[in-house]
């Protein structure tokens, strides 16, 4: 006997909730003839419960009281929209811990507490849903978990921050300077006021743990990513990449060869031909390498009330049509056990190609200098661009290199900055795909 | 009590039967591991039993014989890999009819006898996967019936056919005509021996009548679209739609403005920038706008053994772990009921953005004349090149219209084709995201 009716409970309604109530309540998506069977929403718990957000609510439905929504009886699946990581993941718990199915839009919580939260679920044999959790209304777990089942996946390559996917694309179209691009992001409502995890890739990395973890089944392991952002990059050396023939993004990279993963987050130069570097603005887009599939790529919109709604409304339906017949966890939450043993490659051991841009006192054998300490340190070069002229000034020198060791060119550029010949700070960005990925 | 084999018969051991068993009897894919429980092939079945296709396979399951496994009480899942729309429409109602699940990659019978197919699986409540049967390995069925649930689907435009986008894309990189790039194909195995169902679009058809029953709830209606192929675009149409700023696809387009839908094949102008225009070789991408989620595209291999191995593989796993639970038709084939009310747009009432490319004399006056009964028909020029000058002989006279009815066109054309200054016949290509989609 399946049931007509699924009871959810929603604790946030804020813009994510908004968005999700929107769909739920709007007739044109016609949801119950589509599935058969009626999403009901029970209640929404939040600490406002007077703001205008533009929906017009059943009279009782909106309170402040979260208990009223984990320990009712009749819901069926809670929808956890509160972010941040201590009261989401207390609600969470109880949710798990009263046998309810749980949503979640939570990457950071994902990212920090994940491990402990899918364990309990794990135990009480309950589904947590986070498909919207990475690249918004994007159906990327769903696809991960599914899709690419019969896969092994080598390496996933994310533009999972729109702010800073809009921040690079807006610098690279006008030549702007980074902190001009930001406060027009921060005037657009694309950026936040502090808006230094999206900047500096914290929220990438949240993300790209989640991403790992259903990519190679291991744990989730947000503490031992490498993580840089893109504050630093100016307009001169996107200038330069566009020379060679490239576009720079912050992207989320997981690897692995079987032995060891790689999971850093950082600015990374592209092909300016590859599929992921034709993605500009807020857009976000994840590109997987896998065995049987080849290369693939998603793209779509990683952030707004509904199309993060959409995605976690996926999730909701695919538990009820669970729940319907009586069934939970008939996917693992990571689509298998991620229970891997694994090790993650330190930086240092990475190997890369390498952009590097120096300043230099302009006159005859610098190019000499630099290049001798790069080949002392196993670098080898693949083009230089060395522009202008000034008179007893400083001018860029700029190097492509071919694959290195991290170590060795952390190494040499220290060696390199102790010059004379070399002023100031060396630019240094990673460069991915340069042998036809 | 869950089970923990699930039995699997194979019926057609060709390319896309030998990229599923590689994949399934891959130890690297560890997919028991993966799953928690054992896809076992129990049969496979095929009129050629000796030839060597590079797979070890245990002795005694390759047989002649179909009947060993639609009949077999113990197989679970019947795969027809063996195409055409005869034979396997036998197999696959024999195998409904005893109950079994069903797997298959074959789009021509789906979008030609698939409403028969459906309705059989529907009564009999079994489930039949479909994934493998529309852009190869990229999961765009699972993606479409449910991770875009909370959409309502507004238009897909599909690259669904890897042969025909090849040939653009060649066209387009090196000038070069359609029938030396098909010749080039043909060698390097992209295209067969006969190429219309191919370049002259009916394989794009097959797969967007599916498409279009995914995003519209209705009905398989292959007979209803309109369907143009390749073969006439020229290397000077593809560099007039680059001086514009476009590149020529062939693309499947499904819309719907909740009234009417459009259900088209033929070649098309896009804007370079647009995603789907940066889309080149033998891949395949969908480009599908809906309402909450906004645009989303999907990328990847269309073909090939291990991609739409891949994609078959994924259809089985997804009903595997339904059978586990003893459970099927948990999610309905088109992700709901596939029977909304639908009229299709007649192409003759369809508007778009138009190309023209005339071969005029070249004296004054003559696009005063083409402009004059383009404007008595309601169509206006947005734009206009006039190359070259021959005394005496003829010159291209390019023209993009703004929105116009198509048999508005219709009837211009044939008026401007009657006009002394103009030669030969007039070539006409449609645009789509001129207003920036």
């Amino acid at each position: 006997m399946k049931r007509n009716i699924v009871n959810i409970g929603i604790v946030g309604f804020g813009t994510v909730g908004s968005g999700l109530v929107s769909i739920l309540l709007d007739p044109k998506s016609e949801l119950s003839k589509k599935l058969g069977f009626d999403l009901r929403i029970k209640r929404i718990a939040d600490k406002d419960t007077t703001r205008d957000r533009g929906i017009t609510l059943p009279p009782g439905l909106l309170t402040h009281d979260v208990s009223t929504i984990v320990e009712d009886p009749e819901i069926d699946i809670v929808v956890e929209l509160v972010g941040g990581t201590t009261f989401a993941k207390d609600i969470i718990l109880k949710a798990i811990k009263a046998g309810k199915q749980v949503v979640t839009a939570n990457k950071a919580l994902l990212a920090l507490e994940g491990n402990e939260v899918f364990e309990a679920a794990g135990k009480m044999g309950v589904d947590v849903g986070f498909e919207a959790s990475v690249a918004g209304g994007i159906p990327i777990i769903k696809v991960m978990k599914e899709g690419l089942v019969a896969n092994r996946i080598q390496s996933v390559y994310g533009i999972i921050n729109g702010t800073a996917n809009f921040i690079l694309s807006k610098m690279t179209e006008e030549g702007a300077s980074f902190n001009d691009v930001l406060a027009e992001a921060q005037r657009l409502g694309y950026a936040e006021a502090d808006p230094t995890f999206d900047v500096e890739g914290v929220d990438s990395a949240h993300k790209l743990a989640i991403l790992a973890s259903l990519a190679f089944g291991i744990p989730l392991s947000y503490h031992s990513q490498y993580v840089e952002g893109i504050s630093r990059i100016t307009p001169l050396d996107i200038a330069f990449a566009s020379e060679f023939g490239y576009k720079i993004k912050l992207l989320g990279i997981a690897k692995s060869d079987g032995h060891e993963v790689e999971l850093r987050v950082h600015p990374t130069m592209l092909p300016r031909d590859q599929m992921l570097a034709k993605v500009d603005g807020v857009f976000n887009a994840l590109y997987i390498e896998s065995d049987a599939v080849g290369p693939t790529m998603y793209y779509g919109r990683g952030a707004g009330a509904r199309p993060t709604g959409s995605a976690v409304l996926a999730d909701i339906v695919d538990i009820a049509r669970n729940l319907r017949h009586g069934i939970t966890a008939r996917v693992p939450a990571f689509g298998r056990p991620a229970n891997e043993p694994f090790k993650v490659r330190k930086m240092s051991d990475v190997t890369s190609c390498y952009y590097f841009r120096f300043s230099v006192h302009d006159k005859p054998g610098v190019l000499s200098k630099i290049s001798g300490v790069l080949g002392q340190h196993d670098i080898s070069i693949e083009s230089v661009i060395q522009k202008g002229r000034k008179e007893g000034g400083s001018v860029p020198l700029v190097i492509l290199t071919h694959e290195a060791v991290e170590h060795n060119v952390k190494t040499a550029l220290e060696e390199i900055r102790r010059l004379s010949v070399v002023e100031a700070d060396a630019m240094m960005i990673r460069v991915e795909g340069a042998n036809g990925r």
